[in-house]
């Protein structure tokens, strides 16, 4: 039996004059990159060149919609209904898969970001909306989630391909629930730390959570955050780790 | 022989709270609508709807991208680079394809909005990137522009399907260009004179300028104006003289 | 003794292209205005005009800041944080004290809208966050708040002056607190029946609640809504009713 | 007799997330500074931290108002009617002025931000309407435009003070203007040339074209462009020479 599991970063969040991550270093080690749409980052011009970088880097690419805060960086939670989240997803991934057809591409998933992702994580209807959305623009897409949450149930709903997804330096809590950002543990910031939980989580499934106890996830995919000032070393040693321990690094 | 000819519209200009146009009328009485995109009017959820409401009458569908300009409803000319040209076509267009995507419809068109049309209609690189934005999402996509203009140049030079436009209720000047909205008689505000307008142009292929003389115009498709307050009444009587003359209303 | 009280109403929400409300007809009626200042409504060019209006009608303007949502017309709550609250009031503030200054006039008072009233009717931080900000800016100004709320405390304990707001049209639980638009008798459409509310809060200061106490409630202004279809004669009506009642209609 | 000259460069330049500039450095080293106001940078929390930066190091504020534009930095042209210029100063400068107030500071000047400097440094209309702008907001704040420019003219047809600007990493033309940026001479990118400049406009009043001749040109403050690399180095070693020149630096 083989060992797979894919590693992905959101890239493409500079907007205009500004420069956000490290999108070169990152790409040469992930498998799958979550492009910005312009709703959170991510201008027209940049959302091109993203997508050619990607492709020229052979990995993945997925859309990554915001809800519409440029100032809050799609990180301030909204009070959207799901029909407004069902037209946001569908406006921002179509917009992207635009890109990905002009530079001969195509697009592999949707993932929502920040706020969104955390919102359609615990609420039914914004997840069910969210799944709608990726299936009526292409049934094809594979909804990316926080692992078993709101948002990959609602995928499993509507019958369109989902994958589960950790994280390399987020803190678990014994529900399976990421510990929220506003507690000071809930960032590894040891690499060595999130190495190991990223090893146990690739090869075993499992994590400990930040109060000790043992928690089964399947994992699909691996989170890893490009912009850590240290993230294209970061995500080399990730890479490596997971290979050293059998673990093929692929695509979903 | 069968003369025909499409009628097309601006639609979906309503954006958030505000409502603008009269779009359930005129749906009824063209064959096609270009749809606005969210840079000048249009935010995703008026999108969703106006796209629905597009299918059900049967109509085929455009998008409507401009210059990133909502205060000015991208009617302001902004000195954009031929890059940033692409990037925004593709951006809109993609965005708009996604929408028929999820109703089970199909993009059939592209049409620059306000200052972006004009400046396409007159500035040769300008013109090649909406093309090749145009092409490079989808190659099937008719571009539509001002009749002989530099943009429906440019779509011939790029290979991809070309509609020339003319409209109802604007006054051509000698060398085919619109008469600028700065002059008064820049706008035919008499239904009566804007439908001979519109016969000669679908029957004949030619118009009277605003200097008298007989222009030759090859007209593909006109554009009726859903803003002004008899815009559902306009759309029927122009309708209507055009079959009386012999003249076939279908989409491109 | 004189009973006297305020009428005031939300005036320049059109934005751009797009007309909202009936803004020459309210004028006539309110003495105070509550003039959108850009991020829900109301562009430059907007205010400019709004605030010259109200200059020429003699009513006193207010500040109507607003979460940066025009595509929610700022009716979507947003998690923002104090600080986040305390810069937005400040800039929108400042923005239309400037309109004011420009055309001769002076800011009078400032009133936050939508979502980000309701929020700062119940979060305390919040509250006093945009408290600071008006005593900040200018420490005259009154700050309006939904009646007996932690904005109107907030602004007591800023030392600033405040006026508590009632509603003609909506109706109120028996803390006090508005019936939730979710609600299907949350806004009372029967204008007569509006009429009775607002004159029992101008000369008893009280109200009958939605499940039938009496309330009391000390009332400095009243809202009229501008974008009901009759607003010019509501306003009209509820003007001629308060002066019968023997109230006097006046600024704050 | 004393010679003197202010010293001035753009801050606040960052968006939300997104940061940009060495606001810290050249804050040592200027004697005033442009803030950005919200339309090509400067979300509200960043101009409320800035405005509070600049009080603390005691240099002259000024508000720096652009063309709405956050995608393209208000670098690039936009055909604006005179009276949305109007509207949009006014804006812009109420909102900073907001912040300084807030802050217990006051403010001092308005520079007109990157295309919108351009053209009202060569459209008379515009100028005027922007001078108008100022006039209206507050009178004794002083206008910085380009030397010799329609922009300066209309700030004394105005009656309001004025101040004219000179560049020390830019080229001149023999006609006063700045060498357009499309031309590979058009920045001084060696910075003892450019201290060579800047001594010569602040001693002599006069500078050297890209074609030669002696031009005489008044200035009043000499603008460092913040964005550089070294900016903080550069703008330390300006100050330097003009000092050892007997120049004092001082805000306008």
């Amino acid at each position: 039996m083989t060992l797979r599991i894919d590693l992905n970063a959101d890239i493409g969040e500079s907007y205009g004059a500004w420069r956000m991550g490290h999108d070169a270093e990152v790409l040469r080690e992930v498998s799958s990159v979550n492009v910005a749409c312009g709703f959170h980052a991510g201008d027209p011009s940049t959302m091109r060149a993203t997508v050619r970088a990607a492709i020229t880097h052979g990995v993945a690419i997925g859309a990554h919609p915001s809800l519409p805060d440029l100032q809050g960086f799609g990180r301030r939670e909204m009070a959207i209904s799901p029909d407004d989240a069902y037209a946001l997803v569908v406006y921002q991934t179509g917009a992207l898969a635009g890109f990905a057809a002009a530079a001969g591409g195509r697009l592999a998933h949707v993932k929502p970001h920040g706020a969104l992702y955390n919102m359609a994580a615990r609420d039914p209807a914004l997840a069910d909306a969210i799944a709608a959305a990726v299936h009526d623009v292409d049934r094809r897409l594979i909804l990316v989630g926080l692992a078993a949450s709101a948002l990959t149930e609602a995928a499993s709903r509507a019958g369109i391909p989902v994958a589960h997804e950790v994280f390399a330096d987020r803190r678990y809590e014994a529900d399976g629930s990421l510990t929220p950002r506003s507690h000071p543990d809930a960032v590894i910031h040891d690499l060595d730390i999130a190495i190991v939980q990223v090893v146990a989580l690739a090869t075993r499934g499992e994590v400990t959570t930040r109060t000790g106890e043992r928690l089964r996830l399947a994992a699909d995919t691996i989170c890893l955050h490009g912009d850590r000032p240290d993230a294209g070393l970061a995500a080399q040693r990730i890479r490596s780790a997971l290979t050293e321990a059998g673990v093929t690094v692929a695509p979903l």
